[in-house]
């Protein structure tokens, strides 16, 4: 059975001038950038949640889109429909990678037991797709907030049977990214926060975060999962407030309960908005910190004040993404994940490969751009003057811890004043107007 | 001179009953709270920038307030009467503390050389004053963000003379804290962040942040300060991004760069409003890391997006934050600072002592309630029961890492799915106003 | 079938001494307020919706609530049992009121023929109850925002088909709040707004909103329905933007379309901060314009980005809201609702007991406060005295609208500068904390 | 004395390609866009106040710009200077148009009288430069913000005294507006709002306003002034709650007091998003009514909560903002003004080329790609398929009040359920995408 029958074999690149749009306009798989090819630069992967799990449904109103490998009600058939499904959907789109929860691949089933049954099926049909397809699965992560008993977290749960309950869940999701030859893990604490502090032992939850944390290292060493480990910070919603606020927050935390070494950050574009924090400044504090492991690339709307999750379409933002990226050399083994879903309105299957097909040209032609600036060093430029005096004398001492603030001191009586240098951000905006 | 003329010698406590504006209702200095007085828990201070320097400007208006102690134009004389109204002030609000920056007890004068002198001949004043008086000096700090050389930062700025300038600036304002017994230091990241990353550097910006912090811990161990050092967190205004974000932006800053030993928190409410946490989240985060070290209390207003620095009057905030400084065996050395200005509109010098009257009874009525209710120990005791299960069994086990996912997992197992339990929040928020 | 067994016969009135959870603390229903009764002043209602439809699913969760009136799967059955579960929680709160959607009494039907067939079944059982317990029906409303149909909007769809639809909806929804014996009836566009104005035809959206009030005022008129039209303002979410955005919006579109004799407004705390208002804000223009019809008692979180619809316990916007129906004489035929969720962990039924007492206690104790500030006059007559120049001389001339510019320079020409005055917020906001 | 000597005669348009920051790339005056040419649709003004008057100042730092033009002490010589380098700017940057407030020609004077004679002098002088230059007033305005005696509002202030004192100001505003040809004038009301209802009239403050524009409306009329009045929306800041909050509440306090067959609309995109809304939703809602008259083009930080007042480079807005202008037919006798200011940091008077330069390309820009959207019909003829059901049957008849609730229902039962189509965002969010 066809699920996207509108759609012929692959989309293809047509270029800038092309009007088709079931095609790709920027996204080229194998051209090369800087001796690397778009593919391999930008990793894109199909979030398995949105794209095949989700249904339009929003607080004021269910699920809106009706899909064909959703007919069927025997819970196993509906994996497997919804697996074929996926597979044609990543063909069609030419897609490398693809992202899952434990709990889109296969719902849960009565008990631990048999969610863990029919996950196990549906993994080994999985495995089949992906070797007859070259499809491959970027990360895996578990659900750990959709079903009631994770209401009040689950490494962060008061009661200790629902943090058992999250470990053992992991366990079998890290298995299967295993299985699967997943090339990271994520870690997303959907309900690691807290509502109110009026019955919140905040630092038993944080402590027992941790705590769980280095059960996974411990498991995954274990077994032998080479894969990285990510975490997703995000600062609120569904919780009132989470854990894992931001990147600078996370790393503290990291750093705090000797993580450190164990994790890199998996950012999402709209959860940084929602911090408060442009994209750009988020991957920034990770990527200096070596911790930038993966994009989950998306755009919110900062005029609303939660998660919207839209596909990225704004290429200021995506090309502000690419220059972090191409400055440390790369994401992989990370990639760029589609965690944006249709809007409600956008009902058909035709609109799944408009929307995917937007963001990766987005970030395709961003990756073009943000090359091409690094490529004529401009920015670079101004901003290696821009910090010159660090280069030498007073400042070089500075640099290095060398100085103190009795010389420095004895240095402004003998200098006095210093210039006052315009840091030129409107000539700076232009200038990157000038690349669009 | 008297500048305070319509105010009698010391403003009195007169109970809740009392209609008199210019009385306390509930902060009555010696009473004991818990084998304390008010005074020692509070530890209130005057902010000598709002309520001294403050003229009521605001980005679309010029000053507005007609200070007696502001007519003089010549700098050492208006600093003198600026110290005269100060002390007359304190005494006759009944206050025991108060924190400047540099630039309040005397403005720039034509260079370096001469500032320093400016301040000195001024600090020789202050001191004698604190001995008149007894009132003494929280904290004091340095202001590195009102000239223009600060624009681009101090000790985040591109140029090296800028770091140097900053540098020799704090060194003096050590000084001076040190010469005036000052019970702490606090360091205000002003124009610490950036506007935009186009032309900027983070990871030099935040290692010479770094150096910096260093080297005042050097300087202040070489001229024996024994002052406990703080840093205040902002998370933007004026810069677009302030790398003091928050109180786990900070902590972790302090970790990465080994300074987390030398320095406390100063949290500030409207800070943390600003950076999305409610002031109590920030406080908390501070305390549990054993890092809260002294407070601005104000309020903000969460409809507005800029710092609004008002008296604190919402009793809410004010006992949840006295709850945490109380959970935590109190705010010494630091205190509660009022980095609070009157609004525009209330110019008169009436108004000065309006507003810190209801910010003292605000949080000495908080300190009351917030005893009782840490005596009447609900709220306490509905949260050890609700993390119960991590007092034994599986739970002690996980809170001593002494377990892992395959246990777990053989527990769940054999245990299945876990009771959900109810939260409670509206019974607690019941609970809660019963108190007021 | 008992559904609240853990529940006595009423919640009593116990006095603000009782620990009694579930005890009124304030509100004592027959207590006399200025001559009338707390329940003739207040008025509340609870909400269908919420209290006996919400599972306390959100957009990263299932539904939570295990609740005793949901086990039957049988549409007319579950139906029944909701409405007997909800009566005896009306009488075990002893609440005067309710409120509901056309699909909150009545799950849809296969079809519209069907639904109306339930939906009708379901009233005569509802007025039945009605007559038995002489609990009342404050207003009714029609959900035509959950369906699919609506996903483009209601009566703003782009496609007439649905517009007719949504016609025919509300066409019952008026007939059944009409044989309920409703004082009132609600239209709140849930989804009458857009996404994105690259696919929007807003003239025709917000004309064809306009036509859809004014048939329905027609077809109120026709069947002699005379209770009061509402509409209720929310300025987002679900949709980007939608058109009701506040009280200052709604009006200016009624008087746009010739529609603002027939409506009056329903303002929700909640809707309003998300517009950035203080409740109280959109409270008065309302209540000036004379269009204050009805309120949905709630409280937001100002930290957050969406419509939280917390219980409300803060007592200041209570005191706030409470002016500003006392001043205007009352909000009959309107009332309060409570348009609240419990929160997700807030899983049993004694949670829904909790949440509607402290919301009733907060209201109840707010009305005593408001109505002692109104008694003492501090407020009033420090405004009246701070408006006092429009009373006489040229101030009055000017309220008449009988000077002129030209004057007014010579009034300035003689007269000189004025005199500044305080506004005294800080001694205000005191003295308002003196009252709780 | 030349204040800029380091810009040549006139910027130049130098095309696309050019590398030169001091050129235009887009803004190529005489080029023909639909049989207009540039410099008649985009009518670009130089704002007075922050380009000659701005100092960088914000409100944790003291002016930070050094001007040549400000060096004078003199009141009158300085004021002579500003305008000699604002018509040497004007020239070189090739822009036909400025905007003042009345404050910025001259600074006020020890009292009223002064105040006029020094404007009056300096109005002389802007005559000749104008004749001398070509370059023409798009609209004058008051300042009643700056000064002390407006911290409560002009119009709406308490005191009678103050509302005289605006009206003498706008009087003389108007007449100078008048007097050189300005082809609008502007009413922003600054402090026309509230900080507490605590001390607020809002009643006697609204009416006040409205009888003031009635005054002024009367004032124009007699003295033949026919230049397009003007509201400037905007919802906060200074104060908490500005009454002129954005479009729709404008308009409806138009329609409200009979004045909207006076007034127009003056939109300002940082206005616009610090209200919730995107700029393009402003503008449809004013244009629609027929009531946008011009535009204060500058960019907000939607993730920061003040009028940030960057200059416009973001292509999205302004192409969605260009895209209303275009299909209301233009914007004269309005334009697009340049409300932005230079970043603190951009010190130099080459910024203020540069940011210049940088806005009407950007704009210049927009307009080419809008009337290409215009031109293909692409988005205008989705647009028209989406509502066509409206067209005719059914759907005409309700777009004419031709029909019933009645009649709908019958149809509903006749036809049943509609058909769902998606909206296609995600598509046309691609096609807009390949136009830049």
């Amino acid at each position: 059975m066809e699920h996207f029958p509108g759609i012929k074999e692959h989309v293809q690149f047509e270029g800038h001038e092309s009007c088709n749009p079931l095609a790709f306009k920027y996204y080229d798989p194998n051209r090369l950038v800087n001796g690397r090819t778009m593919q391999d630069h930008l990793r894109f992967a199909v979030a398995y949640w949105h794209t095949f799990q989700g249904g339009g449904a929003d607080i004021f109103g269910s699920a809106a889109f009706n899909r064909s490998w959703h007919k069927e009600t025997d819970l196993y058939k509906r994996a497997e429909n919804t697996l074929d499904a996926a597979f044609e959907f990543f063909q069609k789109l030419n897609v490398p990678y693809y992202c899952f929860h434990d709990r889109d691949l296969a719902s849960e089933g009565s008990d631990f037991v048999e969610s863990c049954r029919i996950l196990e099926s549906i993994v080994t049909k999985a495995k089949e797709k992906q070797k007859e397809t070259g499809v491959k699965l970027l990360w895996g992560t578990a659900n750990l907030f959709g079903h009631p008993r994770y209401t009040n977290g689950a490494a962060t749960n008061p009661d200790a049977h629902v943090f058992a309950y999250a470990a053992a869940q992991v366990k079998v999701a890290i298995d299967i990214t295993h299985e699967l030859g997943g090339e990271n893990y994520v870690f997303w604490g959907g309900r690691e926060g807290y509502e109110t502090l009026l019955n919140t032992n905040m630092k038993r939850e944080r402590e027992n975060m941790a705590t769980f944390l280095h059960m996974a290292v411990t498991y995954a060493k274990r077994i032998g999962f080479k894969g990285q480990f990510l975490i997703e910070p995000k600062p609120k919603e569904p919780t009132k407030h989470q854990y894992d606020f931001d990147s600078a927050t996370v790393l503290g935390f990291l750093r705090e309960f000797d993580l450190i070494e164990d994790f890199k950050l998996n950012i999402e574009a709209n959860h940084a908005t929602l911090a408060g924090h442009d994209v750009e400044h988020d991957l920034m504090v990770a990527s200096l910190a070596g911790k930038l492991g993966s994009l989950d690339v998306n755009q919110g709307d900062t005029l609303l004040g939660w998660d919207t999750d839209q596909f990225p379409t704004n290429i200021y933002s995506a090309i502000k993404s690419m220059l972090v990226v191409l400055k440390q050399g790369g994401i992989a083994p990370g990639g760029l994940n589609f965690d944006a879903k249709l809007r409600r309105s956008s009902c058909t299957t035709e609109d799944l490969f408009y929307a995917h097909i937007g963001g990766m040209d987005t970030y395709a032609r961003a990756l073009l751009i943000a090359q091409k600036m690094i490529d004529d060093g401009v920015f670079d430029q101004f901003i290696e003057q821009r910090y010159s005096s660090y280069q030498s004398g007073i400042g070089k001492k500075i640099t290095k811890n060398d100085s103190s603030f009795e010389e420095l001191e004895r240095y402004i009586l003998e200098k006095g004043e210093p210039d006052i240098r315009s840091g030129r951000q409107e000539m700076l905006e232009n200038i990157f107007n000038s690349y669009l």
